[in-house]
């Protein structure tokens, strides 16, 4: 299962992302995977391209599946790949493992539109990132 | 499809939610939606459940569809219903909207699984819970 | 002490808000009083004047003082006001108050300074800006 | 000064920590310095005493000074000491430095109370956790 992500990112668990039930809160795990997503948005030269066109990616939907509880103290390991790429859109899946063992606490998905924000619609994926994505996660189309 | 949801909740847009992409973040619908959860369960008597007994709900999965950004100042109203009740799990499904409006800006849901913590595996939902989920939300078996 | 506020803001707690010591987290208050805090600027034109010029408002300190515990479910209300106003700073203080009571669950206080960030120095406090501060809260200079 | 401080801990900035003007937000310097707190707590033996007894410690002020914005992607190392040490309470000094600099972005301090909560009242601090503190960061009385 680890191997099946290219692009890792480790999130040391802060003692205040727990919640009243004494576990890390469900809303946590989306930012820890947000901050996977904003890793390999810099990676495939995304943050550039907001910078620079009126274009960048907006998340439509994001996905978690709790397998198991999290506590302070605790450091995870946040896999991101993307899984599915198509002409606008494409969908990251993320893996959250215990640091250095194989225990997946998380895992969950999110699907990501290419918006032009001028025009306030989607726009198709640039080649080069296109490209980049292929290179890093082998997924076709 | 605001008819669907008979238990709301309000929740005032704090500016605080909101990112560096100047609106809110994606994390924080899914405490919105936690806030629903919240209230949802202690109006099933859930709440008084956790306390008298080893057993209680978790969340196992949590999804939600970004449909339109949100900006500070903001009140979202939250509808939470149950749309469907197995034997030791139900979904709750979310909708959320701009105050006083129809305007949808997300929707979502959670499967929420009864645990017995102690044998450490899921249970059998109380027949008083379900008769209760029964009532409000209509969902059969 | 209410009587030492003219703006209000009324601040639901979430669930969400308390931590794994089952109260309100400390940062929380620093959110809440955040809130005040950019209802207060609005209300007296800050926001127009950051979008309008190079200058706008920077906090340099902030301190809340906890007096009792607050535990969801809990509405508060959080009054603010200038109770010092220099030539480039001004302070503001709250009181954070459980609804429609006179108690005092925390109180705090924030130095803001007004910033040119074009020429990353502070500046003086637009005329209008310290006049409208003198209507509101009747601080002197 | 960052020989200030015996006891360190790392917190790498999340994306998520920024607010919509771009850096992190206020409250999140509270949770850096919790963070530190919680883990010189744990150094010195708090925790334990926690669950054996009915006593803890509990922040009763809370302040930060921001000397400088900070933006992800940043690390930053929180330096954490006892500044005084009374007979029920004692403050905790924090610096926030950039990691592998002496560039301080913020300080601040907590005042700490012991506190019996089955008397609901302050009690004396424990003489191994007093003597455990000295022996750390050398304050006297």
């Amino acid at each position: 299962m680890r191997d099946d992500y290219r692009r890792w990112i480790t999130v040391p668990v802060r003692w205040g992302d727990m919640d009243a039930f004494g576990h890390v809160n469900n809303a946590k795990y989306f930012t820890y995977c947000e901050s996977a997503r904003i890793a390999y948005f810099e990676s495939i030269g995304i943050s550039a391209q907001r910078e620079a066109t009126q274009r960048a990616p907006a998340v439509v939907t994001a996905t978690c599946n709790f397998r198991q509880q999290v506590h302070y103290p605790a450091t995870l390991e946040v896999g991101v790949r993307t899984s599915k790429l198509g002409r606008t859109s494409f969908t990251l899946d993320y893996g959250l493992f215990l640091e250095g063992t194989d225990t997946l606490v998380a895992d969950g998905s999110s699907v990501v539109v290419w918006v032009d924000y001028s025009a306030q619609k989607s726009a198709p994926l640039p080649d080069d990132v296109r490209q980049t994505i292929r290179e890093i996660d082998g997924v076709g189309s």
